[in-house]
């Protein structure tokens, strides 16, 4: 077994073990590496909050079998050092503002079923989401939204349910498009099982992607969890029809913790299916939107916004890739740091630390001083 | 003839020879007495500016049967001296910004029928507006929210055209409220002539007003300078539907001038009718609403905000009336006047004056000091 493959193996079995987003995992793999993290949390020796996290479940290894059966299903499991690894689209989770609410970390790994790089397809998508109990009209819109905006190259990520979420996913693929449905359950699980043929359309051009093992069901904190990483695949969310108090308003606040923008889809003040849209747009939660067009104007002007958020987590430009996002937000808000710590601080080795730091020097995002690096100040 | 009779006389005339807003002629009248700016004019020894707005039309005097014909029609011509011309409604027309807009005067007078006050019905007034092109969704949500606004006491005021302006006097009058109409043309026209029998309604419970002598006909600018008044006597502006390029939106731009605040219900992103309130909406002229508590909520808000022009346009309390608005409006930003000086600046005569500033002082308002009467300086 080469290196990578024992480490997949374990990340497979703290998948298991972990069941979702755990900050306390992330952080113990964080310091020891995963290898060695999986031997401790197998033989208990961990500190205390590890325990309490993985303990009910440190004996179920079935790690090579599940890396065999999604194998079977003709997925994966893509963990951090595999090239297509979202790094800089998960990065947010590290450094946004979550109120303190639970499980906000990076997944630790992601199941994915499907051909293409999980990279490639998040480098230009939006979150198109809304109520499972959509109408005509939200249906009709939606279907609009998604299909020209795939059309136009973005990549339609949502979550796979009735409703919104269906005709988003549809539409997409109606037009040739990408689309990327995130599950609350394990990817072998058809959840609804009325969308069953739909999943299995969606790994044929895009992906269906879960951080949940094999056969893991849905739950409710599984939807909250599951929402943020749609959130996080997008450039923006959309939502199109929600009800007063809808999923969909959880998704658009994980959007605005990682800074990215949310519009939403008027409709009729006299259908309830519009009620949460209103909401949203009436509290400045999200920009009104009528059309692809004006998504792609609200979600580009977010791109080149001038505020430390949008600074953070916009590319600023193509050529600046996932490691060089993580070099940037590795340099504090003043001062300067060496390439070693920098590489320390990022997990990016010395080489790429290097080449990012001079791509971001061309974007005129870092500067050089004589102890280092440190962040451009920016134009105000 | 009584002084005032001589005076409302010399209103009559003007009103005829300027047909409309004119800030030349408003302040010539300011500078000379209504009385004797009507004799300068007849005699054509006025100043140049003058000259051009109202020679060609300086030689017909039909005053004194004007007044009998409104007389014959239950109506009036309301001038600024009498008890109910709204004077704090148009005061901002002094002040707002109106980036060089021609015609942004106050009225010269009012011709009005019914047998309210104009300054009762403006009291707790809000203006509900749109297309004439209104789909049975924006007549219903017209209708919902003008009659809830009319049942919780307000007036409502809009410009009696067809479509939403009529759908809205129609609804405050049919649960008994109160509603204003304001034309483009002469009191004693029907415009559009499908509503002859609307605006016939409408003297017998509420007002119908222009500031066109009667038998002039409507055109372009004139609705243009009828939205101001429109957005004028209302708190704020309700917008339900509006195309793209609609009049409702001219309302609404002279709304935020005077400081009111604009608020748009929003549609079917696929209605033509809504375009333009869900162009309002995103591009921040108007805040959503989906119902009668919303707009309340926004309107009541705009009257305890705490910039400038919501200072000068709110009353602040009920107590405070016309005079004490204008009182208020006489003091300079810095230093202090005297009673008689600002009597002089204010148009209000001594003794109100004095009975306004204790009023103005109670409510912190103004100030008193070694020379006179100041602006409180307002808390930040």
């Amino acid at each position: 077994m080469t290196a990578w493959e024992t480490e997949r193996v374990a990340w497979a079995y703290l998948s298991r073990v972990t069941q979702g987003p755990s900050r306390v995992v992330s952080d113990f793999v964080e310091r020891y590496g995963v290898v060695e993290a999986v031997r401790a949390i197998k033989s208990g020796v961990v500190p205390r909050v590890v325990a309490e996290r993985v303990s009910a479940r440190a004996h179920i290894d079935t790690a090579a079998a599940d890396l065999d059966a999604v194998a079977a299903l003709g997925g994966r499991l893509v963990i951090p050092t595999d090239d297509e690894w979202p790094a800089w689209r998960l990065v947010g989770f590290q450094t946004g503002e979550f109120g303190g609410r639970a499980d906000t970390s990076v997944p630790l790994a992601l199941w994915v079923i499907g051909g293409r790089s999980l990279l490639d397809v998040t480098e230009r998508a939006v979150a198109v989401v809304g109520t499972r109990a959509a109408t005509a009209y939200g249906e009709h819109v939606a279907g609009e939204i998604s299909g020209d905006m795939a059309v136009d190259g973005w990549t339609v990520v949502s979550g796979g349910a009735f409703g919104i979420d269906g005709v988003a996913h549809r539409a997409a693929m109606g037009v040739g498009g990408v689309t990327v449905a995130v599950l609350a359950c394990g990817v072998d699980r058809a959840y609804p099982a009325g969308h069953a043929r739909l999943l299995q359309q969606i790994t044929s051009s895009g992906l269906v992607v879960s951080e949940y093992a094999l056969g893991t069901t849905p739950a409710k904190h599984r939807f909250l969890a599951r929402n943020r990483l749609v959130a996080a695949f997008g450039e923006g969310v959309v939502v199109v029809e929600a009800g007063w108090r809808s999923g969909a308003r959880n998704t658009a606040s994980w959007a605005r913790s990682l800074g990215r923008p949310v519009v939403a889809v008027p409709g009729p003040v006299t259908s309830a299916s519009s009620a949460g849209c209103h909401r949203m747009i009436r509290e400045s939660e999200a920009r009104l939107v009528s059309n692809a067009r004006d998504v792609v104007e609200e979600i580009g002007s977010a791109l080149s916004g001038d505020d430390e958020q949008d600074h953070l987590f916009s590319r600023g430009d193509d050529r600046i890739t996932g490691p060089a996002i993580l070099v940037l937000d590795a340099l504090p808000g003043s001062g300067s740091l060496g390439p070693h710590e920098i590489s320390e601080l990022s997990g990016v080795p010395m080489s790429d630390v290097r080449a990012a730091l001079v791509m971001l020097e061309m974007e005129s995002l870092v500067v050089r001083d004589d102890t280092g690096w440190a962040r451009a100040q920016r134009r105000r």
